[in-house]
């Protein structure tokens, strides 16, 4: 198995889009990736995408942006796992150099979802969760989640304002990153004075949606010293499910997959939660941040929310997470926020994360999440 | 790069299976293709789908399938390419075994679309063709076919009944085959009666939707042998890309993705075209057959039609296509065909294909289209 490096990255401006189709905004990030690598070279293009058959009426998407990007004849082929499609993309680029079959690959995370009324988006994003037996019923994914957030306070005699520190923490970086969705800081006050979307969500627990396109550009670590920026490496490389449903699991406050694919990928890296420098986690919503902390072993289970409160996930802490704003202070464009996370995870580790930089940010890890916890695929980056 | 072999097979009857869901259909296919193996282990799961966001309102569909066959907590990805999604699932699968990342890993296509009204199927369908430049206008999957079937028969001066040797060979085997959807024998008489769906294109050039599942577990190929059966290895996978616009190519005729995803698959496979004992190539209608025969070097240009008058496609010709019936007549669940190929390849290099059986069967081609040509993903298979 051959060693992977990433060797370029690129990102579009996370905004309502209106006037730019998905194809402008895939090829804007992948023009993007290529020039930072400083290398032409293209065999094969994985693009993470989950919602453009139900949004634009176009399946077939790696096809279209191997063709608008000036791609084709290269292999291209979609991935697709739920809001985790964009770290799956990198984990099919990754497995694509590794195996030999191709040396230089691009992983694509792209969504344009606000075309669409909001009720629409809604729609889509629920077919994240089971159909059969958790959308059917009219559980959206803000509803799951608020599940979710409900049987933690209650299990941990937590406030709702406990959760305020993840939306403080993911404005006030969103704030420094040029390519963010919502820039303006935000306070406790404005968390608790925040409309409720499925009680206790409210909309300051939520990421919310947008437009955008991120790139990376991968290579064997062997010949990544050709790209112009430092190369980055990919140490650890992992995916894990668990059942589709909340209702099928023992405890829904122990997110498995989320606690295997780190795991997977810390063990393949051979490293320990407490060397990790930087943690990009999927905060679609303030109780993803928390559950996501204490599966990857960074809090014991009850004790995330006493991790925010002491500033320890802030740029200056002990474990910071969300460096650029996080799918909250950013945007959450679905299939894309998995390359977001991880071109992110890679310029902090380059020393290019600006007034966002982690000092001495060595180990980064990135994790994309798909449906409630049920897929999800983590990454160790390393300089 | 590891060698790879497919080591189980298993596939469900094609058909409207309005009592079964799409779940229900893919843990058949992957009980029947881990029984096969008589192999247990399974450490991945690749899923091949295209429309069941769209037809059932279901996306995360490898996590769902994971879950309903009791895989979970292994990694499980969906990977999509239109029509050719079952193809690109063991394209997947491959990469991931041949990268040493795995080592039983299961591709399985899945497709369940007759819940839902022809319309919408129709409708569905075209989200493989351009959604801005093509679907927008109109333009179906039938309607963009029969562009290309009118141009063939305008260039090469064919009439639609030369068109029929292709509908009546793939009828002629499906009768062989009890997992078939269309099982009954057809005449040219009855392929010229046919109604007409999109001039020049009738029923009897299409191939029919229908709901299935096909699975195949690989695994390195030194390992293959503790499996029940014989292994077949995996010589050959590539996948290529044209434009997704007919529009876009400078001659509509040539399948410049289906010759090149053929091309590189004989290359690593040191394989030429006259070396293949049978090709389960992608009739979705009669005119792919003819351009794939033709991109792919089994016939020149405008002589595909001779090809089959000459019977030279029977199961006694030289170049036997759709052994089990192909697409037209096994039925087509889109994103579970290129899987249902593939399995139907394996069982004829096992010598296992009963009435259908190819004599002597050494080297077989499957190749799944998605698209009109704009994706094509190839496997040679050898034992």
């Amino acid at each position: 198995m051959r060693d992977v490096s990433i060797i370029g990255v690129g990102q579009t401006e996370v905004a309502e889009h209106w006037d730019r189709s998905l194809r402008d905004l895939a090829v804007e990030a992948i023009a993007s990736a290529r020039k930072d690598a400083g290398i032409d070279r293209v065999d094969a293009l994985f693009v993470g995408n989950m919602l453009s058959g139900e949004l634009a009426g176009q399946e077939n998407v790696a096809t279209l942006v191997a063709d608008a990007a000036g791609l084709v004849p290269i292999e291209a082929l979609k991935i697709e796992a739920a809001c985790a499609s964009g770290g799956a993309a990198l984990r099919a680029a990754y497995l694509a150099v590794a195996s030999g079959a191709h040396d230089y690959v691009l992983a694509v995370g792209v969504e344009k979802m606000t075309d669409f009324l909001t009720d629409g988006v809604t729609t889509a994003l629920a077919l994240a969760a089971d159909a059969d037996y958790e959308a059917a019923h009219g559980l959206s994914f803000a509803a799951l989640n608020a599940i979710l957030m409900r049987r933690y306070m209650h299990e941990h005699r937590a406030r709702h304002e406990d959760f305020a520190p993840f939306s403080v923490n993911a404005h006030r970086n969103a704030a420094l990153n040029p390519l963010a969705m919502y820039r303006q800081p935000i306070t406790v006050e404005d968390f608790m004075r925040s409309p409720i979307v499925a009680d206790p969500i409210n909309i300051l627990d939520s990421a919310g949606i947008g437009d955008g396109a991120a790139a990376l550009l991968v290579c064997p670590a062997t010949e990544a010293r050709r790209a112009r920026r430092p190369p980055v490496r990919i140490s650890g490389s992992a995916c894990a499910t668990d059942t589709l449903a909340l209702a099928g699991r023992a405890d829904p406050l122990v997110w498995q997959a989320v606690a295997d694919s780190a795991r997977l990928a810390c063990a393949q890296a051979k490293v320990k939660p407490q060397d990790i420098d930087l943690f990009e986690l999927h905060d679609a919503f303030t109780i993803v941040s928390v559950l996501s902390l204490e599966a990857c072993g960074f809090a014991d289970r009850g004790s995330a929310l006493k991790l925010a409160a002491e500033g320890r996930i802030g740029l200056e802490g002990d474990i910071p997470i969300c460096t650029f704003g996080g799918l909250k202070g950013r945007g959450h464009p679905v299939g894309a926020s998995g390359a977001y996370q991880l071109v992110e995870t890679a310029l902090q580790l380059r020393g290019e994360a600006g007034p966002a930089q982690v000092k001495g940010a060595a180990i980064g890890m990135a994790q994309s999440v798909g449906g409630s916890g049920s897929v999800a695929i983590t990454h160790i980056l390393q300089v």
